[in-house]
């Protein structure tokens, strides 16, 4: 790992997530080169970018400028020797990860870090052709949309060296990102196990018409989720006991653990067909009901006004 | 159920939550009578109000005009016949809350909606000693601190009558709240569920040593709960299957299953008290370097922000 400062990234893959990334690069004054294969590809990024850029929280380069500071190119192979760092986001196969890290691990000067975008491949699985350094390898998984949810979950792979995970870390903090480390390889990561326990309670709940699919929403929007985008469960707990976790591991433990049990005994069944295709008619019945469109561009607004709100009143207390 | 509007609220208990309905209701616009038993409850009220009272987004009554319009009372029974609605908000114990009922159902005319804040007692369980009308008799569940967080969970018990439920839905948007129908008696109602869900996978990481409780934290505050303040768990398989929550369940159906039978391989012992105790030391090595006040605080200011903005964009759009 040299210690020079990240000024040219390579994106490698640029769908939703990579143009996602490559904006908030940009808006973060660096230079970028980009690469996707897919028909078109060029022009949906440009277009993806004329929507991001101009949406990033606390963005140090004017959107028009940022445009000025990107490079499609077919080929990536003749730019490795220049990137200070690589965020890769190819399609989550690992024979194609395989072959594809292995190229990029052998051709890229071996101090550069290269980080996946990959949801759901531990990166132990396809470094395995990795002869160079696959200790520069790791997984900087982002949420979607990735230019305006700060979240990145840092995960090594057993052989990936520490100062790597640090000069992960650092480069997505300095871009106002805050990762996470994930300090072994478990699957789901962390905030996707997280997301399946609610799922799951979720699809039991609305299945059994306890409650509608918009109410089962309008519990998290309202309520916990107002909370989660400020304190976290943990955080939370402590909060609810008093200032005192273990007050309120002792007070508030066994009506958790009935309520868990109670769940136990109501699971929703993901195998059984007819169940899925059942809660499928009931969510879509709702949804059908919905402009998408108008949700995700709401959703879209005042995330950013959030994340802002956050990162200034971050700035102000410190 | 009288169409009479509801100017006039009785609020039996003015801990913190009875305390940040009163502010709530003040700040609206009604009139509050109070009544608490405790030694000095009367001025911790007004400490409360004068904090909570200038924290309700969009109210419509100032703060000092809020203070003008409640009473404290030692006894609310010469008050009964005068109100509109009643929220209870007493101590969290079967006996206590069946005495309460059967006392307020029969002094209160037969018409007046009673709703209590009862966080895990279902209604069925303390009205059994009401012969007045305790078709009337429903649960209000706020979420701390109510006076902020919009959502509210209305479950009716069964002989709960349909047109006092739709009063009290009807009366907590009035208020800007967002209520939800909880529609059969479930442990932990929905959201203390879900919270349980999250919890116990939490628990879980942070045992194991995956993550650290600060990350655990992190994970949610920066990433999920960001997402879970503007759309709800469905919303968000919905706009992550791009728009379609069938091609979600088809495509990360299995992944999701996958999650969640690694999850059940590693779940957290509540029972073992070593476990517990491993966990609670663990959390409080982090929460002891964390000045609660200051996240408390920074949690309150964000959130009446978030709520506010949230009112704003929802009236624009409609």
């Amino acid at each position: 790992m040299s210690s020079t400062p990240i000024k040219k990234v390579g994106v490698i893959g640029a769908g939703v997530i990579g143009a996602s990334w490559t904006a908030l690069f940009l808006a973060k004054g660096l230079k970028v080169i980009v690469t996707d294969p897919a028909p078109g590809a060029e022009a949906k990024l440009r277009d993806y970018l004329q929507e991001y850029c101009a949406a990033v929280p606390n963005a140090t380069v004017a959107p028009a400028a940022c445009l000025e500071n990107y490079k499609f190119v077919k080929d990536i192979d003749p730019y490795l020797e220049s990137l200070d760092l690589i965020q890769e986001n190819g399609p989550e196969r690992v024979d194609f990860k395989r072959r594809l890290f292995a190229h990029l691990d052998a051709k890229t000067p071996s101090h550069v870090l290269i980080a996946s975008s990959s949801s759901g491949l531990p990166s132990s699985q396809f470094i395995t052709e990795c002869t160079n350094n696959p200790g520069r390898i790791l997984i900087g998984h982002p949420f979607n949309p990735p230019h305006l949810v700060p979240l990145v979950e840092v995960v090594p792979h057993p052989g990936t060296s520490k100062e790597y995970v640090t000069a992960a870390y650092e480069f997505y903090q300095s871009l106002d990102k805050d990762p996470v480390v994930v300090k072994q390889e478990t699957p789901g990561f962390i905030a996707n196990r997280l997301q399946a326990a609610i799922c799951a309670e979720a699809y039991s709940l609305v299945s059994r018409g306890i409650v509608s699919a918009e109410d089962l929403d309008k519990t998290v929007t309202s309520g916990l989720g107002l909370r989660w985008a400020l304190t976290g469960p943990i955080m939370t707990n402590t909060l609810g006991g008093g200032g005192d976790f273990s007050h309120f591991m002792d007070h508030l433990g066994p009506a958790l653990q009935s309520w868990l049990d109670d769940m136990d005994q109501h699971r929703f069944d993901m195998g059984s067909q007819e169940k899925v295709e059942a809660l499928k008619r009931t969510v879509n019945d709702w949804v059908s009901q919905v402009d998408l469109k108008v949700v995700a561009g709401d959703r879209d607004a005042l995330l950013a006004n959030l994340v802002r709100d956050k990162l200034d009143h971050a700035r102000k207390s410190t």
